[in-house]
């Protein structure tokens, strides 16, 4: 069995973004997702105390060209506006098995 | 402090997979695991549109040959038949911390 | 764009060592956190049947120094009495964004 290394980007976000976002992920050559609920504090001071509605943990695995396309894009359009966290990092996968879900 | 290098194996199944899934990577030789809810849409146009019963992120702490062991099962038994995310990173422990819960 | 590697903090826990650990994370650092909900069972046999109040995946992101203190002071303070998993993982961040959500 071969691996291969691939991206996997990472988004905390509010969850009214949820639409938009997966919108721009889709656009930029993202084939799939995956989505957790997620609540946090941050330099910003927002917080928030309960699950409904707050925070989404947005994931995605993509070729490294695509995510630093993701990265660019957030930091272009979402992070002077709203209060994103996004990071990637390298993960192994079977080689061939195209991100499935 | 001395750290080392371990293997984090993440998978993202459906809820029905979980036994199944937990009983398999006991038998590998995974020592515990952690479970969190998600929903996806991916490449096989699998949608879950609500929290309840869908989609589950399982993660263990295990090492390198046991995560290469477990990816090769996932591929063999579960990629045909399934819509499973299977991606191994590395990650940093405290030495002998055993991947403690 | 330029990226920067930062360490990723994951910290999975008791719900009820929530505010602690918040608390010991700002006093060695951390300017924000994201907290998800987890359940898992693990080398001490401690099991979690249902999704409220038992075990919580606390993430942050800092400077590798801070990741390394966090980590010492988990394994110090928390390993010896608490079911805690600690591991930090190196993930690539926009440089300039300080880690903001």
């Amino acid at each position: 069995m071969e691996l291969t290394t691939v991206k996997l980007v990472t988004i905390i976000a509010e969850a009214v973004l949820e639409e938009r976002i997966l919108h721009d992920l889709r656009q930029l050559g993202a084939r799939g997702y995956t989505i957790g609920l997620a609540r946090g504090e941050g330099t910003r001071g927002i917080h928030a105390s309960d699950w409904e509605g707050k925070n989404l943990r947005i994931e995605t695995l993509v070729a490294p060209e695509i995510a630093d396309q993701i990265l660019q894009h957030l930091a272009t359009h979402y992070f002077p506006h709203f209060a994103v966290i996004a990071y990637t990092t390298d993960v192994q996968v079977v080689r061939g098995t195209k991100f499935q879900r």
